[in-house]
């Protein structure tokens, strides 16, 4: 029979202002894993999270994973995992959760509207700040749930397993070997029985869905360096070469403005579309408008919601996102920088094997590079890659977690895939051979990575009672698998 | 005969230690112009330099010049002008001199070895910091050569009459029309007999030169953009028009990795080269050494030194400086930008009229972006222009000159052009119907515009006795032109 939930349901409702207030305290703390003299900042909210459940009885430990590659100076961050209840109830069955307390850059004058580290909270219940949806909302609607469960004086329904880091915005830096350690027999997620990451986003604005696939990332750098030192433009335009030349070329032939990679190879790394699977996207609710209102613009690539769909879980894609070391600021500078870094990303879907691209893109950018005949000098690399993941939706952990939705939101969830990658999923997957499920919090316009991220409250208070909801029908759910 | 300088060479020795001091204080404030917060530092530069001059008894005025266009909300710093001795000698000859107090931007971080704003001085005498030669050192060296003649109790041979500037490095933003006013009949400049201008280079690092001749400057921002707000592109990627793929693609259109400006047009606008003309090139005191060393590499665009000169003097150049809007720091950033501006000058020669290149460069990009058939919105402008400059090395203000580079240096000077721009060299020749003279002071390893700028204690000491020489031999030199 289904699980009593009134009960819980109140309770997440009469400490709605609390959660907010939880929210807003872990928003203050700017973990940007991505900027070394953040670091400090990183280990805070670490610190914090560990405190928080704490406070709620759970058993916590701040595990140290070492230096950062490549940066031998800084500390990694500590893997924040525990379990609740501290005392393991061996009738019960044991799911382990995982989140991220770190968050992407963001500065004020990137042109946010209110203070990126301070939650804002407009008249329509928008709240704004960096990493609100992404990823310590979600993060905090466990602690909120365990909080709910004991406040309501309901029975917590499972043993929950948590690991929460703070490399994700980085690459998740040190973790994979923890939690394949982790899950070894005789250690702390030993019992995992069923995994559950809340750190994607719905589709649209309106309705839920449960997510079973998500694209890998590679991420390069292309380093062109010439001259000892940057030049005035005046006394050495026309004299030597230029970095900045050598390098928007190389760029320019990545991809088309069409989206298309150009990197011969690539495209035939892509698992093939079958007709059974054209039919699922039909009939997922989205629409082109969707795309628009979350794009701010009608700038799309595409004129259908199935091959924009497709587009954004299962076909790959090159941004390129910048470039280090040259002239970045408003106004004029006459300079010719001496080394410049372009950086841009693959998104990688089956079968693209993370090695394989890496040899494609090191042999053609060398091509490329060699064939513009400079004097300049090349040095092309890898910074991180996470592997693409496609999980079975028709596990139990999936069919509890539809139970929950349509408890909470009283609709069926969509079945999707995610376009972002999260690398740790697979992780999870392989180092405790159970299934893993993404239960999204927050919705499609939440912009994050971008200025002006938000969760709605709405999305993080019914977010909970869903978080809180999913483990009791996890509990109850038949699994002979 | 020659005039007598020893006791004034005498002074300028002794006083040295002083002359250091002066610039050290004038380069400890940072007066950038093209960054608008540090616009209070501009002005307070203006304001030392008019302290300088008053104590020494001159008579000076700041005038303000209005507020800048496109940024109504700043006021342009005020032209520092001046007259010395105070009260005109009506038997002497007037020299106007031009300088700018204000200069390009440099942080630390860029990758200086001291602070750039504190004077620097190593064990080789190069004294290091951000305007020691562009344009600080030149600037105090006028100031010092009026101290070192009243020290040495040396008659100064003229009427001084200063214009010295806190724009030229943001393209001199409001001089013009003042200088065009100030040399009409009854105003401040109205009876300038000969100009000289010290805000250039020697071509190497041993033999002084003279410069008859400049490139102009005509600097542009291509601005495209796309979504509403920067986006995540795993979320994104794959189903938008990405702005920076349209940029890279445009910016990589302009020039190609030799340095020919693929823009079509340009060339046809440039004088032909004559065969006199080349004869001239052969005798320059000017080697690739000298090239490879200040380039702080071999990546020179062409094999002989002659050919090296004229892509420097004689050519049109076209520099990508660098793409604001973007990625920009150092780590990976997963980012879409949602509105980026690239920014890219062409350095004009005779005879290109900035209207036909500005015409060239707009058909040109808006043609390319047009071909892209992206739904991205382009915005290309002109974000300032200054026009190239050629004068007659025969005039008597360049034989003075000449006479004095021979008396401090014991070197006759090498007859130079010029790469880079100094627009107002062209407005003064126009405004005041007088030659106009470039009297160098730094060398070519003086990184101006660069990290690491410094300037040469012996160039700034030598230079300072070389100015006052100039005076005092355009001060005799027979002038029936």
């Amino acid at each position: 029979m289904a699980p009593q939930l009134d009960a819980y349901f109140k309770s997440v409702d009469d400490l709605s202002s609390n959660f907010v207030e939880r929210l807003s305290q872990a928003v203050a703390i700017p973990s940007i894993s991505a900027e070394d003299e953040r670091r400090p900042d990183v280990v805070k909210m670490g610190h914090f999270l560990k405190k928080q459940l704490e406070d709620l009885g759970a058993h916590m430990e701040a595990r140290e994973l070492g230096q950062q590659p490549h940066k031998e100076h800084l500390t990694l961050p500590p893997a924040i995992i525990g379990r609740y209840p501290a005392k393991k109830d061996e009738s019960k069955r044991t799911v382990l959760v995982y989140g991220h307390y770190d968050v992407q850059p963001a500065n004020l004058s990137d042109g946010w509207n209110t203070e990126p580290f301070k939650l804002t909270v407009d008249e329509q219940g928008r709240m704004y700040g960096r990493g609100s949806t992404d990823d310590k909302g979600p993060v905090l609607g466990w602690v909120n749930a365990i909080e709910a469960h004991q406040k309501a004086g309901v029975e917590f329904p499972v043993n929950l397993l948590m690991c929460f880091e703070g490399m994700e915005e980085y690459g998740s830096e040190g973790l994979d070997d923890f939690i394949i350690q982790e899950c070894k027999p005789g250690k702390f997620f030993e019992d995992a029985d069923v995994c559950c990451i809340s750190d994607n986003y719905w589709l649209g604005t309106k309705k839920p869905c449960l997510t079973y696939g998500l694209r890998g990332c590679s991420y390069y750098s292309i380093e062109i360096s010439g001259p000892g030192q940057d030049l005035h433009s005046g006394v050495y335009g026309g004299t030597a070469h230029e970095p900045m030349t050598d390098l928007v070329r190389v760029m320019a032939s990545l991809v088309d403005e069409e989206g298309n990679i150009l990197i011969p190879g690539i495209k035939e790394l892509v698992a093939p579309v079958t007709e059974e699977e054209k039919e699922v996207y039909k009939n997922i609710d989205f629409t082109m408008d969707n795309l628009y209102e979350s794009l701010g613009s009608k700038t799309g690539l595409f004129e259908s919601k199935e091959r924009t769909l497709m587009g954004r879980w299962r076909f790959p894609s090159l941004s390129l996102h910048g470039v280090e070391g040259a002239f970045s600021a408003p106004g004029a500078k006459t300079v010719i920088p001496a080394k410049v870094t372009g950086k841009f990303s693959i998104r990688t879907v089956p079968n693209m094997e993370p090695a394989d691209v890496d040899e494609l893109v090191f042999k053609y950018v060398n091509d490329v590079f060699a064939k513009l005949k400079t004097k300049n000098k090349l040095n092309v690399s890898l910074q991180h890659a996470g592997k693409w993941w496609v999980a079975s939706p028709n596990h139990p952990n999936f069919t509890a977690a539809a139970k929950a939705v349509e408890r909470v939101w009283g609709v069926k969830p969509d079945l999707t895939r995610e376009g972002g990658s999260i690398p740790v999923t697979l992780t999870f997957e392989q180092a405790t051979g159970k299934n893993v499920l993404l239960l999204p919090m927050g919705s499609s316009t939440d912009a994050a990575h971008s200025i002006n991220e938000k969760l709605d409250k709405r999305n993080y208070i019914e977010g909970t009672k869903l978080l809180g909801s999913y483990l009791h029908y996890i509990a109850e759910e038949p699994m002979d698998q």
